[in-house]
This record gives C-alpha cells, structure tokens and sequence, in this order.
C-alpha cells in the first residue's frame, strides 16, 4: 500500500474542468488498488493573481514542495496576451514554479492510439506506429535568461543561455530512455547559427561514447520541424532546448490526433509535477467541452514516474483505450464518421472513463 | 526590353545543380520576350572558404551589389554541422550577406500545385487551397544578437534582439500584402514569455489600426506550429521573426507537397536575391536527382518582384504547372502510383520545363 500526499493546482481557464477528471481518476485508483491518497488544492496563474496578486503564491510554492506530486491544469489568460505592456503575468507562475522545484526534464510521450488514427490532419499511412518521447529541457534557454528594454523601450532583447550541466543532465536522462526503447536518439538544435547551439551539440557528442549502444542523430531545428509531419516514425527519443521542445511537442500533438489527448511530467530534483500540454484554451472554456483524457493520461505518468506503480499507470491508460474503443470522443477528436450521440462533453466521458476503470 | 545584370551564386551541395537549371529559365525568357539578360558568377559558402578562406568574399559581396538582382543556390556542409568548434563556416556567409545587402523581408510564399496533391503526409482535404505568404523578418532576431562563451567555455549565450523600427518595415510590407490577398494577417510571436516578442505584438498592434481592412490576429508561435499542420487553410498571410520563421516556413514545407518546391525572395533596401528554401542537401548532392523546380519558382520571383515582368513570371510558373500535369516528377514528389519513367533526374526535369517554356 502506498500513501501519497498531491497537490492539485487546477490553475487558469479549462485547468479546473480538466484535472477534477484527473482527481477523480486518482480516487478510484487508491480505491482499487487499496492506496491511501490524499490531496491539498493550491492556486497558480491568473486565478492566483486576482485572488493573492501573485501569480505563484508562497503558500503554493510551500504545498508543492511538501507534496509528493503536483496535478496541474494551466496557465494563461488572453487578458495578458493583448496587453504586451502588462508587468504581472500568468506564465511567470508557472515558469518561477518550474525554476523553484528544479523541473529541468519535461517528459512529453507522443503516442496514437489506434482509433484516432483518422482525427488527425495527417495521413494514416504516414502515421500508424508512429511513437516519440520528448525530452524538453525546462529550466534554461531562453525563458530563463536576462531580458530587458533598451533605448527607451525602443529595443527589447532575451537571453538564450545554457550552461554544460543543464544540457548534460538532460541528455544523460533521454540516453537512458532511449536505452529501454527502440536506442535511437535525436538531438535538435540550430548549431549552425546559435552559439548555445553549438554548446548543446559538443556535450550531446561528448556523451554519446558512454552510450554506444544508442544510435544519435543530430537535427537542425527548422529541418526536424519539417521532417515530424513527413515522416515521424523517423524519431523516437528527441532532446532538445526548452524553447525549440516547446514548439516541437505542440507540433507533434498532430501525431496523436489532437492536443487534448497530450500528456507531460515534468521532473527533476524535487515533486513531479504532471499537466497536459494543452494550456487554458480560454475559447472553450466554461462550456464543459473541454478533452479531459490529457489529464487523465498526466495521472497515469504521474503513477508511473513519481509513485513507481505501473499495474495502476497501466489500467488508467488501459481505461483510455477502452473508452476511445468504445467510441467515445470529445469534440476535438471526433470526425464526421463520429455518431452524435457518441460526442462527449468532460463530465460524461470523464464518467466513461471513470466507469472502465472500475469495471 | 529590359536590361537586367544577374548575379548567379551557386554556393554549396545541390546548389550549382539547381541554379544551372534557373539560369537555363533566364536565358529562355529573355530570348522569348526579347529582353537583354547578362550574368556573372561568384563564390559563397563552403566553396568560398575552400577558395579564398572566407564564406562571403568581398569579390562576391560587390558583384552582389553591382547586380540588378542575384541566384541564389544554398551554403552549408555536413563537416561543420558536426565541429561545433568551427570558428569559420558556411552560413556566416550567408548572414552576413543578408546584412550587408540590407534583406529584411524575406518572402517565403506557400502554394500548393494542384497535381501534387497526393505527394503530402497531409491529408488532401486539409491541404486543397492552402496558399500561405510567409514575411520573415531576416536581418534581426538571435541571427543577429550578441553570442559568446562564457565561463571558460563551460556557458554560452545568443541574444534575441529587435527594435521598433525592425519590425515595423517587415510588418508594413506584411500589411500592404495582405490587401492584396484575402486581408487577413496573422503575427507569430511568443509574448507571454519574450520581452522582444512583446515588443514585435506591440508593433503590429500599432501599425494596424492604419489598415483597419485587414483583419489581424496574434498566434503563439507553439500554436502557430500546431495550427499549421492541423488547418493551414486557416492562415493567409503570416508575418514574424527570423528565427520563428525560419522554423515554420520549413514546416510549411509539407503543406505544398515537398521543400524542393519552395522558393523565396530576399529583399530590402538593395539587391533582391532569390533561393530555394531547401539548403545545400549534401545526402543527395552530385547524385543529380535535385528538384530544380525550386530553384525555377525563385526566377520566377525575380521576374516578378525585382524586374516587375510579370507576364515573364507567369509564363515560368505556367511552364512548371504543365510538366507537373504531364505527370513529371522528381524523386521528392513521386509517389507510389508514379510510374518509373516519369520520375526523372534533375536535369531530365530541367529539359521538360525548358521545353515547356519554349512551346
Ligand atoms: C504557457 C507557456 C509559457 C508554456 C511554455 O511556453 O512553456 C506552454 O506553452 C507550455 O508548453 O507549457
Ligand atoms: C542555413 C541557415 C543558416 C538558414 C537560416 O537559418 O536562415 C536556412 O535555414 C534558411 O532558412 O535560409
């Protein structure tokens, strides 16, 4: 029996709808498996700002560290978007939350399940089989370095910087992944201008004699945001950058179909905090339309890296299978082969999902 | 009559083979509309440094700005991708064209050709009458920025930088497109975490109140890379960074069926100089199996944008519809059902194309 403390931080827009599934998803497990879980609630982002004026709050910083997982929602609210002069942001909750716990390994698996083969933009033939592991690192680059307005605001610059360790730390976690899968891993930089680039080739290649059994490739950034949608099966274990991971897993969401099925972990030296990759989607939110099985599948890496109980991770991805076999779909995965009254809002596939769990 | 003086610069890999194939354009169009083309020819790139020791020697840079517009081929070589120590390269030389001939706004326009449907990993009905123009700011950004070590070597940084008067001419030129076209512009930044990007959303927020017929919309650029791939009907004209562009018109690649078909127009305050997107290719370099036709499409750019001949221009993109409805292809557009003796070489495709220009 494992008793674990987490913490849910539903933050911004559909956070909230989206992780009460995911809560809901843990209940039953501890039920089923006869763990004793407990849980805290915590605020982040914009909803932290109305209510404290900080968009990460002490006592949600405290919680985080005393949990032994953080389930988050999102973060953002287009408030802030168009108002670029804004001094107090959403997104400075969630990267001060990533710097404090030390989360520099965002963990994003990109994986079909075989009944979405169709929801996607891309073709079948292109896709079937397809399955890549993202390590973006997430503590550095250029979310982290020094930015400020020159000349009157006239300028404004950002610091990309990373320093030896932050890229071997990173890249030591995807050689060992890339070990217990298909021992094929890319590395995506843009070397070829970027000084920070070059930087991150030289330890990826300095590393890789300590590997020999994985096979590296390196990737100028541009060329491997062409070549995900010609021919992802040519990628297994990707690492690379936080700010080109970050464009490069939104990306590959079109690999499995839609964004609200993408799961993450982020991790490092402290709590692992587990999202969906999705963000606040502040255009549905409210509306209960929300694809609550990114989170769903969160809880699952979350049993699985932070808690070591695969059995439970497993059963919960098992349940996902079940529903999407059953033909359930929300909105964003369905197609017009779909029949209507398979169309889910959150509340009831969450009930579908939570129903083939107990089963 | 037009008189025109062209700088032919074949640079690196595939690029002499594809720009032979543009001049044979020039020379046919010149003939057939009784214009007066003469040409020169100069050194970038890798080739440059084996020959003189710089990447962009001042020979090539005068004959650049002596010109009434240049060819481009491509620069880069594997031997440096993989000696990040390198403290001379090939894309050096391609920066500091940019610069010193002031090419701020580099076009990269997405256009799929009906026939070539089929040769996408995207699904047809995604792709049917996508036509997206990309306005890549190219002489700003992390191109440009500040790099060093630091730390004996152990940190490296870049700097991502713009001022105002950057982004306004690009957005301007984004702008005055857009009227042209179906008014709508999209502007790919990352302002809920960069300082410059938020200083590029409050640029083209002010700009755009001064084309109150064109509809403007802000994108995220990992939002953008998604969207794109997902529904790139959805976009019209885009306007953003060097690097975010740099990135995404290489995505977009997909969308018009394969990178050999895409060319682009580099121009400012100087010579405009017209290349593939598709870069020095050394997998395939000297097998003569190069798509020309991208090389073909950027003398069509010139036709049009730097000589306003845009009969000429037309004519050169008719030609390239007509050997793809006969059925011709490169390897890169082939497909299963291509059969073996329409798959021809890079020269072979040149001969077609010659010919269909001439008829
Ligand atoms: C909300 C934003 C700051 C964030 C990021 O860019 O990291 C998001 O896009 C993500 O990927 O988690
Ligand atoms: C070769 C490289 C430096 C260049 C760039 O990044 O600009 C290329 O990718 C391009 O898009 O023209």
């Amino acid at each position: 029996m494992a008793k674990k403390h987490i913490l849910v931080v539903p933050g911004d827009g559909i956070g909230a709808e989206v992780t009460t599934v995911g809560k809901q998803v843990l209940e039953i497990i501890a039920q089923k498996f006869g763990h004793e879980f407990t849980y805290d609630e915590a605020l982040i982002g914009h909803v932290a700002i109305e209510a404290t004026g900080s968009p990460l709050p002490d006592e949600t910083l405290t919680k985080m560290r005393a949990a032994d997982a953080v389930l988050f929602g999102a973060v953002g609210h287009p408030k802030y978007d168009n108002d670029p002069s804004a001094k107090v942001r959403p997104e400075q909750g969630l990267l001060k939350m990533r710097k404090e716990l030390g989360l520099y390994a965002n963990l994003r698996p990109i994986k079909l399940f075989d009944e979405l083969l169709d929801a996607s933009s891309i073709k079948p033939e292109i896709l079937r089989g397809a399955d890549i592991l993202f390590f973006r690192e997430l503590t550095g680059d250029v979310y982290f370095g020094k930015r400020e307005r020159l000349d009157e605001g006239n300028t404004a610059y950002d610091t990309m910087i990373y320093s030896k360790y932050e890229v071997e730390r990173i890249t030591r976690k995807a050689f060992e992944a890339a070990r217990t899968r298909s021992k094929r891993l890319c590395s995506v930089d843009k070397a070829n201008v970027l000084e920070s680039s070059r930087l991150w080739r030289e330890v990826v290649q300095a590393i890789a004699p300590e590997y020999p059994d994985v096979t590296v490739e390196h990737q100028f950034i541009d060329a491997a945001a062409m070549l995900l949608i010609k021919d992802p099966k040519r990628f297994d274990v990707v690492v690379t950058g936080n700010l080109f991971g970050d464009i490069l897993t939104d990306e590959a969401s079109q690999i499995a179909g839609s964004m609200g099925m993408l799961a993450s972990a982020s991790v490092g030296d402290n709590t692992g905090v587990y999202e969906p990759i999705h963000g606040s989607a502040h255009d549905i939110t409210g509306k209960g339309v929300a694809n609550p099985l990114a989170s769903v599948l969160s809880v699952a890496l979350m049993l699985d890296i932070s808690f070591g109980l695969k059995a439970e991770a497993e059963s919960v991805v098992k349940a996902v299978d079940n529903v999407l076999k059953a033909g359930y779909r929300t909105r964003d995965i369905a197609n017009l082969t779909t029949p209507s009254d398979k169309v889910l809002g959150t509340e009831a596939m969450g009930n579908q999902l939570l129903s083939q769990l107990r089963a």
